[in-house]
């Protein structure tokens, strides 16, 4: 078929590699956290250390980029360990190593130098962060993360999903949710070790040592007629807003029951069939969104009213209006780097050429 | 498209109804608990209690389903509240329910008698376990749970899988994560509430109060020249059996980066598209299988013997052998009802008619 015809390269969609295979590896780990070119990212309460980029255009909105920082900017963060939490992310592609070696006329490869920039996020308390911001005038914490986040590049939009994620695991789960007792974190990071010995968690592999990713439905549902498609919107939301459906995927429940029972609790609609479309990571604490179209096949709507406060069908050409020709004055999606714009441009896109 | 315009009805797939909104009603909760239509499923350490289905024929493997037991065959165990846990699954599809009025010349509709049939998941300790088995002399704990659990009807095992997951869940989740303290059970099963009256949990919505899933990719890798594919064996698997890789998705991560991340892991491979075909819950605790096909774009393997004891490109022709004409002499593939087998069969379905 075409589709596995079509050789594509998606390396460059990331900015790091993981390199989970370092995690166990506390020589490296404890070599690359005082090398002079690992990068650290810092967090307060879960925002991350931002600056404002270059570039800035009247008409845009201002570009916000991580604060990229090093060993000697944090040495002292770092070594105050009782307040402060480490996360190993990865290393930067090689590609991008192999580009830096090629321009300085040298190999780095080697016993002691393997060329790698080992990347970190570091977690510090909110006094440290507050001598931090008074010595670094030009960065701020990013706060409150949501919708702000969005405004950061793509790839580091991903750091900081990573980082985000690994950070409030560590900030909700203390103890062992099986024996209670206090736990130590391993592994760079990814791994939470129970302190009691005869916990019956350390005896083979069980997911509470490891990081919580929660899967989330999130899909644009189908008029039966093609030409209509279902929004809603929370109290919480902003005045006007509408966006997709969505929920948490429950024990036991495919991708595709999750919709089908999303969308018949939340406005009554039946659902047919469902197609996936493409996911996102978002670190609010840590869902992972797998988008999808939903066609529907009933058409009346009873909203839930203690999960939503409207649901409505929008025509085609309301959607266009408001998505690609920017006119949002009967109501308004959220912005192009959520998820939930993308696959109501998806659903748009598949019936026309814009 | 084709696909949006493919109306098709898709509800006989589950057997329930979960009914969430059900779950905070607690006077429904508990008529429907000593209601006499009410099923009951009953679990000892996990493993549900079958029988075995009528119609055994000499070629195939004995057919096993679940016993469905009513409120008399448990209520001394349902009362034993200590030790055991009860779930609330949902109620049987309405469908099933108009039919069984119809049959039955009348409308179950009304205000004392809402027709519904609801089923609980029981979980009883060992002591009782063993009484019940004595009494119930057909019936046995399917143990070990894989891979036994694959020979459930296909319907049964998705309702194995909600309340194996949810039980599990209780089993290793105890204690509060975030304070350590002791937690209570509520919202027929689905929550867990620190019992600890100032436990910042307590505060907002939290991932820590609901039962777990963990999303993991398991891919079919396509070799570049499109008659190759590559599968791999863990140490632990019976000899012979080939099967797809697999690994759990990190935080920050989507669906396409988990699949690419992976199989460069374990074998060595560079991945580039991605497809999404299908998913599979798998209640070992609580995973959800999200199965992909992927395209190399490089060959050569190197195995990650931390990870995997082998993986090999294996040619069309091959598997053909294998999975459909069932000469399993070289090497064999999990049995249908594991997503590995539907994945393999479907890139084998691709390219011809079967
Ligand atoms: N949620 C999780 N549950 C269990 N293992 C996990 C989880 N997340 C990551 N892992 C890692 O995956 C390994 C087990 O993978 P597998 O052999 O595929 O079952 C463990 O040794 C962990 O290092
Ligand atoms: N992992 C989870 N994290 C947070 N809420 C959950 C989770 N699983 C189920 N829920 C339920 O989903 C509701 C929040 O959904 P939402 O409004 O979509 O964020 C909560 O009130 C819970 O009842």
């Amino acid at each position: 078929s075409n589709e596995v015809k079509e050789y594509e390269n998606y390396f460059g969609l990331t900015l790091l590699d993981r390199r989970s295979d370092k995690r166990t590896d506390s020589k490296w780990l404890s070599k690359k956290q005082s090398h002079p070119t690992t990068v650290y990212i810092l967090f307060s309460n879960l925002s991350p250390l931002v600056t404002l980029g270059g570039g800035i255009e009247s008409s845009q909105q201002p570009e916000i980029k991580l604060c990229r920082l090093y060993y000697k900017d944090v040495e002292q963060c770092v070594n105050q360990t009782e307040e402060s939490t480490l996360i190993f992310l990865g290393v930067e592609l090689q590609f991008h190593v192999n580009l830096l070696a090629a321009c300085n006329g040298r190999v780095l490869q080697g016993e002691e130098e393997d060329g790698l920039v080992a990347w970190f996020a570091l977690s510090i308390d909110s006094a440290s962060a507050e001598t931090f911001k008074q010595k670094h005038e030009d960065c701020y914490f990013l706060h409150p993360p949501v919708p702000a986040l969005l405004q950061l590049p793509e790839k580091e939009a991903g750091v900081v999903a990573q980082a985000r994620s690994v950070l409030s695991w560590h900030n909700r789960y203390r103890f062992c949710p099986t024996c209670g007792s206090a736990t130590k974190i391993e592994e760079g990071g990814y791994k939470k070790t129970c302190l009691k010995e005869d916990c019956p968690s350390l005896q083979g592999v069980h997911n509470s040592s490891y990081p919580r990713v929660d899967p989330v439905v999130i899909m644009q549902v189908i008029h039966p007629d093609g030409n209509h498609c279902l929004l809603g919107r929370e109290k919480r939301f902003p005045p006007g807003m509408f966006t997709c459906l969505a929920g948490f995927i429950e024990p036991g429940e495919t991708i595709e029951d999750a919709v089908r029972r999303e969308v018949e609790e939340e406005a009554g609609v039946k659902v047919g069939h469902v197609q996936y479309v493409s996911c996102q990571p978002w670190p609010m604490p840590s869902s992972l969104m797998i988008g999808c179209l939903a066609v529907a096949v009933s058409t009346e709507i009873k909203v839930d009213k203690n999960e939503i406060e409207d649901a409505r069908w929008f025509t085609r050409e309301q959607v266009v209006e408001v998505l690609i020709k920017g006119n949002q004055h009967s109501f308004f999606v959220p912005p192009s780097q959520a998820i939930a714009h993308q696959l109501i441009k998806h659903w748009i896109r598949m019936n026309a050429n814009l």
